[in-house]
């Protein structure tokens, strides 16, 4: 990644990232161990401390890594690598164990985070898990708080998003079912 | 409404309704009293069972009529009812007590529930709460049960979105914030 390509979205503008509602990539790592998942089940839940929820089931090899590292990333996939994140989400680590290098994904690290990053998403958070044993082993649910974030200024700068001014490839992902996603489309204004 | 403008959905497929991250409008009624309001933060939670969670605040005038009656539902409102919707985000039943009213929203009842749904939406489901008040005093997250569920079946129908087919007027709203909205765009495919 080249600094162009990521700037750093106050913590206050985090939710703005997820309110729109687009799938995410789950990123984890523990004692060198990673991998990368999607899924459609991610919210924001409060605006400052900025924190998420997000959904990840039992059989997920994400999960203990999550559980034992204490951290994970969201990331929102853009179009260009639809095919990559549907990859990510229909192969376990579980069973295919170079499933990150056969994703065709590219993946990166920040200064301080071990969890694997994927090149060609419009934002990126870290989130510090906010433990709550029952949610996590009743309803899979996770709680985060986000310790940092960071987004492609060509779709989202200075807490705005920009969908109308870059290419549809750069639009993030919205999962449906079965390999079908939407991409963001037009802009309203309301003014009441 | 008219039987045609609205078909029922089998339970299996509301998660599907929920995946795409669409904004909701959340009703709730205790007592002859009723309230709707916008939430960009609403997400499913599992499968079958349906569950969804919602995050509402203790300021709004819904949360003790959700608190009270042990229901809500969740609406996808429409661009053709953008206006209607940031009004009902806009201003509290706390301090204007005929905002459905004002709202310039339409509204009907579904036979056995009693809380205002809202015309023009895309989707209309009803959640039985599923008591987490832990969750609920300390992140205003909300956990229901889905009960039943309808959707217009120009837009939703066997289970998929039809966003390509519909006019851009019958699209979900993806909220940012300040009155800005994005519309559901293009599909894509991907096959592995």
């Amino acid at each position: 990644m080249t600094e162009s390509s990521m700037v750093k979205v106050p913590l206050e503008d985090v939710y703005r990232l997820l309110n729109i509602g687009a799938t995410v990539l789950v990123s984890a790592e523990h004692e060198g161990v990673a991998d990368v998942m999607p899924a459609a089940w991610a919210c924001a839940l409060d605006l400052l401390p900025a924190k998420a929820t997000v959904v990840v089931d039992k059989t997920h090899f994400t999960r203990p890594l999550m559980e034992k590292s204490g951290y994970f990333a969201l990331e929102l996939p853009t179009a260009a690598i639809a095919r990559e994140t549907l990859y990510l989400g229909s192969v376990s680590k579980n069973d295919e164990t170079d499933k990150l290098e056969k994703s065709g994904a590219e993946f990166f690290t920040v200064p301080g985070y071990k969890m694997p990053m994927v090149k060609g998403c419009a934002a990126w958070m870290v989130f510090k898990i906010v433990s709550e044993p029952h949610n996590e082993s009743t309803y899979d649910l996770f709680i985060g708080e986000c310790v940092a974030a960071w987004a492609d200024p060509r779709i989202f700068s200075d807490g705005h998003w920009h969908f109308e001014d870059a290419p549809k490839a750069m639009s993030t992902l919205h999962y449906v079912a079965g390999g079908h996603f939407y991409t963001m489309g037009e802009a309203i204004d309301v003014e009441l």
